[in-house]
C-alpha cells in the first residue's frame, strides 16, 4: 500500500545453519517461529565477529551444565571477580539516607550533571589524584570501567589501531571487535588481525616488549592487571609512556584495582611524567567499595590529551558522555562520596586487606602444590600456570574434580593458555574450603 | 629509543583555527599548553560530524549568561523536561531499605545479571505488557532511555539506513552522527545527509507521510512524542507497523512518556499486531517515578525479530548488553519493582496527573494567548507554535522578557523551527508563576 514498498517480509533462511541462539535468552523456545518472518535489515557485521559467548556468561553456562549433572555439589566459585563482602556501614547508610530524602521535596533531585556531581568529581580529583594536577572538570563519573570502556570506543571510532595486554579483560577485545576496530578473527593464531596482542608472561615480568611492538593509535593497559595480578612498576610504565609519546599513542589505562597496590608501584598512571599528554585513565569504586552491584566508577581525561589536529580529546569525550549517558545513579554518587570521606576510607581499606588475606592464602595453596602462581601480592586475583595444559581442560578437571569454578586464562587471549585465573574475593570459609579441595585435589 | 618509533610527538596546528574548547568542560584554561605536544591520532570524523552542543547543555550555557548578565533574575526554567515531584515513599523506602541491606551478609549482593534482575524483569513484562506476550526474557533492565539508544546504535552498527520524526528528541541523531550512519550536514537544510527526516507536524497530525517515505532500515518513533507531546493513534500506529513490515524495517519505539497517555492511545507498539516482528521497544521509569537523576529504564527485544539472515536480534543485544553494559544500580532496581507494587503504581499515577493538570494550566494560557499549542494531553510537554518566528529568537524573546527558560525548536530538527517546548514538569506555583508572566508579556 505503501509507496516504495514493494515485497512483504522476506522469508528467512534455514536458522538451523545460523549460529544458535544464546542459551542465556532464549529458553525452551520453538524454532517454528524463525522461519516466519525477517526483516531485510543485514545483522551489524562487526556482532558477527564476536568470538563465542562473552566469557562470564559461558562459564556460568558451564556451571550450571555441571549443576545439573551433579545435583548435590556444592560448587565454590573463584570464578567472576565479583566483590562477597557488605559495603561499609558508613558507606551504605549514605546512600539508604539519601535514598530517602529523595522523597521530600527539600532533598529530591532530578537529572544532575552527565560529567557526575561537581563534589564528587573534586572529591575524586583530590582523593586519588591529590598531587597529580588532576582537575574535578577532567574527571567524568561514570556507572563503572566497563561501561566506559565502550564509551571510549564510542569516542574512538572505528578507525583507530589497537594494541592490549595478552592476556587481557575480555571487554578492550570485544567492544573494539564491536566498534568495527578488530578485523577479522584468524582461528590459528587466536587473535584479531587489526589487533596488536603485547604478550604478557612471567618471561618479560609481565611487561610487553615493546622493542618490537609496532605502533598503534590506541593502547589499552591495565595495572593491576585483570587477569594476571601484576601491578606495573613505576620503570616498567616510565617506559610505557614514552613509547606512548615517542609513538604519538594513547594510553587507555585501567585501574580498577589499584586500591589493591601496597608495594609502592603508581596506583595512577599520571604518577608519571608526560602521561597527561597521552593517557585517559578508567577506574571503579567496584573493587573496593563492594559497588559491584550499585555501579559507580570514573574516567579522567587529561585537557592536555591531543588529537593529531589539537583538539582536545575531553571535548569529545564531554560530547559522548552528554549524548550517550545520561549520569551515573545519584544515589551511588552519594555513596562515592561516603567512599571518599575518612571514615569511608578506612572502611574500604579493611575490605581490601581482607581480600588481600584470601589471596595469600590462595597463594600459598598453589605454592604447596608447587605449582606457579602470580599476581595475587597487589591485586585480588592469582594467575596459576599448568605448563603443557589447556586451560579450558585445567578448569573443567579442577570442577568435575572439586566442584570449584575458576576462570580459564585462554578466556583473556592467547596469551593465558596453561594459565588460570582465581579469583581472591570471597567470604573467609569459602576460601579455606577452596584451599582444602584443592590441597587434596593434587595430593 | 623504541625500535619502531621514529618522530617525537608531533607540533599541533594553531589551535586558534580549531573549534573552541567546549566551555562547559574546560574552564579559564590557558591556551599555551595546546600548542605543546599532540598525539599522532586522527580525531574520530564521526565526532567531528556533530553540530554545535548537545541542545540541552547549550540551553544552559545561555542560561547562565542570561543569569550572569541579570544577576537579580528569578529564572523559571520550561526547558529540559527535569521531574520536579519528589519521589513516592513507598519507592524510596524501597531504596533506602535495599541500599542499607547492602551492608547486612544477608542483603549484600554483588553483580547482578547484566540484562537485569530477573524478578523486575518479570514485573515489567507483567505491569507495562500483561496482554502483549512480552516475556521476561525479552525485557532488558538499564539505566535510561537514552543510555538505551546508544547502545542501540552499538547493536546495529554504522551500516544502517535510518529514519527520524522531525522533530524528535536529539539523542536519534546525535547518536546516529557517533555511530556513523548520519553522513555530512547540509547547513541549508539543517540535515544530514543520510538520515530520513519524515516531518511531523499540525498539517499531517503528528504522523509522517509514508506513502512518500523511503525505506531505510531502522525508523526511531517516539509517542508521545518529545518534543511535540503528540501520542500516535491506533490507526497511526497501525500504519506504522504495517509500513515497517512492508519494507522489512526495524522500528525503535520509545515510550519514555507513555505513563501520561489517558485517551486510549497505544502506551506500547507491542499493542498493535505484527508489532513484534518489526519492532525494540525502549521505555523508561524516569517520568513518571520521578527517576531522571535515579536512573531506571529497559528495552524490549521480542524473540521473533529477526535479521535478514534469519539471526535472532535479541542475541546480538544481549551480547551488547553483556559487554557494554554490566546492568542498572542495585539499588535503582529495588526502587524499579516497588513502581510495579499496587502502591507504587497508584502513587505514580497521582505524580503523572500533577505534571497532567501543570500542562493543562500551560495550554490554557497559551490558548489564552491566541497561540495554537499541541501536546500537553497525553504528554508533560506542550508544543507552541510562533508563526513566521525563528524559534531560538522566540527563546531569546521569552528569556529576555520573562526569564523564562524554553526550548526552542529548530533544536529537535529543521521541522522543529517556529516552535518552542515548554515542560510541565515543575512546581505548581512556578508553573502558575510563568503562566502569570507569559499572559503579561503577550498582552
Amino acid at each position: 500500500m505503501f509507496k516504495v514498498s514493494c515485497h512483504s517480509l522476506m522469508p528467512c533462511p534455514n536458522p538451523n545453519l545460523l549460529q544458535p541462539r544464546a542459551s542465556l535468552v532464549v529458553q525452551k523456545k520453538g524454532i517454528g517461529k524463525m522461519h516466519g518472518r525477517c526483516t531485510k535489515v543485514a545483522r551489524n557485521p562487526n556482532m558477527e565477529r564476536l568470538r563465542n559467548n562473552y566469557l562470564f556468561p559461558e562459564i556460568s553456562m558451564r556451571e550450571m551444565e555441571h549443576i545439573k549433572k551433579y545435583p548435590n555439589a556444592e560448587v565454590i566459585s573463584l570464578g567472576i571477580g565479583d566483590t562477597t563482602a557488605p559495603i561499609p556501614d558508613i558507606i551504605a547508610s549514605a546512600m539508604s539516607d539519601y535514598a530517602r530524602s529523595l522523597s521530600t521535596p527539600e532533598g529530591y533531585s532530578g537529572y544532575g550533571a552527565e560529567q557526575g556531581n561537581q563534589a564528587l568529581r573534586q572529591a575524586i580529583a583530590q582523593a586519588f589524584y591529590g598531587d597529580l594536577a588532576v582537575k574535578g572538570t577532567e574527571v567524568f563519573v561514570s556507572d563503572g570501567s566497563q561501561c566506559d570502556i565502550s564509551r571510549i570506543q564510542l569516542l574512538l571510532g572505528s578507525e583507530m589501531t589497537i594494541a592490549v595486554q595478552d592476556p587481557s579483560f575480555p571487554a578492550y577485545i570485544d567492544s573494539s571487535v564491536i566498534i568495527g576496530q578488530a578485523g577479522d578473527f584468524h582461528p590459528k593464531t587466536g587473535k584479531f588481525r587489526n589487533i596488536e596482542y603485547m604478550k604478557c608472561g612471567p618471561q618479560n615480568h609481565f611487561f610487553p616488549d615493546l622493542w618490537n611492538t609496532p605502533r598503534t593509535d590506541i593502547i589499552f593497559f591495565c595495572s593491576p592487571n585483570n587477569p594476571t595480578g601484576h601491578a606495573a612498576s613505576r620503570e616498567q610504565l616510565e617506559l610505557l609512556v614514552e613509547f606512548a609519546s615517542e609513538n604519538g599513542s594513547i594510553i587507555v589505562y585501567d585501574t580498577a584495582y589499584a586500591a589493591y597496590i601496597t608495594d609502592g608501584s603508581p596506583r595512577s598512571i599520571y604518577e608519571i611524567p608526560g602521561a597527561r599528554e597521552v593517557a585517559i585513565e578508567v577506574s571503579s569504586f567496584s573493587k573496593s567499595a563492594g559497588f559491584t552491584g550499585v555501579r559507580l566508577g570514573w574516567t579522567v581525561v587529561p585537557d592536555e590529551l591531543l588529537y593529531s589536529n589539537g583538539f582536545p580529546v575531553v571535548n569529545d569525550f564531554n560530547r559522548i558522555i552528554c549524548t550517550c549517558f545520561n549520569g551515573a545513579s545519584n544515589i551511588a554518587q552519594a555513596g562515592g562520596l561516603a567512599c571518599l570521606s575518612p571514615e569511608g576510607v578506612s572502611a574500604r581499606r579493611s575490605v581490601v586487606d581482607y581480600y588481600k588475606e584470601n589471596a595469600q592464602i590462595l597463594l600459598d595453596t598453589f605454592s604447596y602444590l608447587g605449582l606457579k602462581a602470580y599476581g595475587g601480592v597487589n591485586a585480588p586475583y592469582v594467575w596459576v600456570h599448568f605448563p603443557g595444559l589447556r586451560s579450558w581442560d585445567v578448569f573443567s578437571e579442577i570442577l568435575g574434580k572439586t566442584d570449584i569454578i575458576t576462570v580459564p586464562g585462554s578466556g583473556f587471549g592467547p596469551g593465558g593458555e596453561e594459565f588460570i585465573r582465581v579469583t581472591a574475593f570471597g567470604h573467609r570459609e569459602t576460601i579455606l574450603e577452596a584451599s582444602t579441595r584443592l590441597k587434596s585435589l593434587f595430593l
